[in-house]
């Protein structure tokens, strides 16, 4: 059987690519990057929400089992550069430094993952311009460190605000999607904070609190055990005050129904979650339908979930829209399963 | 091999069961209702949220893989009344009418499912006492004969409103968990019903609306094409207005801060999800761990969220926590996938 070609190396790809060595199933992991794990490496995530596991411990496994398999063959800092069906699966190009080189590939998956939304499109928020305004992913290893102090002048800040929906439920920003997990994040992060630096005040500015499902149980206990507080409003833009030693953010409180003006200490911004460069780019290559937020859309989104729709290619985490770890991790198993059947048959 | 047991033959069973046969693992799927598909059958389903494909769309294909397959034994109105260790797998025993029949099996996949929060639980909205006043599954099925009228008159309603979070993030009924569903399969409800009847007007009382990810398309949609209003507020009471011919809901308006009395013609309620009664018996049985909630934990919820921790018994759909359709699926692949390789191995 030519290689099950699985494509992107984060959460879904490392799990697909660990079960198809587990059945027997010759693998090909490509990414595009020069590390494996995705996101969560990139960034250094702390613990993970809601169960506030460490990253490490469940990105650790992953990666160890994909490295120590000798039926997975690992391509590092290489792209997809072409594909066209074969007999029975893809022809592919693959491109490392300035060499192409082609392989026959029996199915694929992509698991091509997200970006974060950048941050200092949303001007009014002055992030890049304010050192003490963070993207919510900078601040992981920060905490993974413990090491919170402000950018500008390394003390430790007293309050901190998060800012949900940057670039999300946004159509000023082109974004109109929610990204659904900067909620759970933001409040994981507000109870790590807590947990650690209990003098730090912690507030979370939001229109609609996400924690779906079981994830509630982590916002009230930010609450309730915590002391983390929430405000419901808009921030229209931050500002700097008391002569430029903190942040001001202004808006309305829309429960209390009046303007709201606040200095922090530190700004921490929930960006939003995009399609990837390399998810756009399998997009166009294999000619796959996209929806309107730019994500791989299954053809039979509630039926087959993990089928492109296109014979031998398969879908798996974030490529499809934001998604959770576990779940990227559960999809990287059904398309391994369903690329397998296909290779196999 | 002695066969894979399914138990549970709603989505997540019956794709389990589906995707063990096509891979050649002999499987028996037991089920303790007389008919297979779960609550989409059982509540016959009309569209699905968020993309509006007719349920039979998604449960035909899968009844008939599950039903069309020599490889899967199915038994129906049948109960799992013991189970225990053997050499390799598990003995359990299968209770049929009075006949008890022990079989062996080589590992177990738990796709048990929830069962929807009764509503008359929740006194104050009426449930059970006002005829007008309806549970949103019953009104799938309203949906799907397209016959949206008052039970108490046989007239079509001329305002309708949807009360979210009805045994959901609620102290008081003792279920704190959110269910995930109930704001987008009641926004898809209202959506239905304007599509099909302009003249009905559509009114949705909300805390947050979690139309997380991708689904956030859909709010837009409801409010922007289909002109369902949204108020953000709690209701504290249901009562009978106008002579006893119309429903009086009272409560507050969380944006506005004051007091709301609205009449409506119908009022249905966002019943919450809740661990079925045979989650519940299979957490006995098995001496599984459950969350705070009552729903099945995986051990490691994060890394392996099909595997229950214990060696070959997996985990699948809403018997871990309130889940849409296609994550069921997933999850059914992904444990079928994990048991497979445990039965094999």
């Amino acid at each position: 059987m030519n290689p099950i070609l699985v494509l992107g190396g984060g959460p879904a790809g490392l799990s697909a690519a660990g079960e198809l060595a587990a059945i027997g199933a010759p693998t090909l992991l490509v990414e595009r990057e020069s590390y494996l794990g995705g996101n969560p490496v990139r960034w250094q995530y702390s613990l993970l929400a809601p169960d506030l596991h460490p990253a490490e411990d469940v990105m650790g496994p992953l990666l160890r089992r994909v490295e120590g398999s000798a039926s997975i063959e690992r391509r590092l800092g290489t792209t997809l550069v072409s594909a066209e069906r074969s007999a029975k699966g893809y022809r592919v190009g693959l491109k490392n430094a300035d060499t192409v080189e082609t392989r026959e590939v029996s199915a694929v998956i992509l698991a091509t993952g997200f970006d974060h939304f950048d941050s200092r499109r949303k001007f009014e928020y002055g992030y890049g311009r304010y050192p003490d305004v963070l993207d919510f992913k900078e601040v992981e290893k920060m905490l993974h460190e413990d090491r919170i102090v402000r950018p500008s002048d390394g003390q430790p800040p007293k309050r901190i605000a998060w800012i949900l929906c940057v670039g999300s439920r946004d159509v000023q920003v082109g974004n109109p999607w929610c990204c659904r997990m900067g909620c759970v994040v933001s409040i994981k992060q507000a109870v790590e904070v807590r947990q650690k630096h209990p003098e730090i005040d912690a507030y979370v500015y939001y229109m609609d609190i996400r924690t779906y499902g079981l994830w509630e149980d982590l916002y009230w206990k930010s609450m309730q055990d915590h002391g983390v507080k929430f405000i419901r409003g808009r921030i229209g833009q931050v500002t700097l005050a008391e002569g430029g030693s903190r942040l001001l953010a202004t808006g309305e409180d829309t429960i209390l129904s009046r303007p709201t003006e606040v200095p922090f200490d530190m700004i921490i911004l929930a960006s939003g979650m995009e399609p990837s460069a390399g998810t756009r780019d399998v997009a166009s290559l294999f000619g796959l339908p996209v929806g309107p937020e730019g994500f791989l859309t299954p053809r039979e989104s509630d039926l087959n979930p993990v089928d492109s729709g296109i014979p031998g290619l398969f879908l798996a985490g974030a490529a499809t829209g934001p998604k959770a770890i576990p779940d990227a991790v559960t999809e990287g198993m059904g398309a391994a399963l369903r690329a397998y059947q296909y290779a196999r048959d």
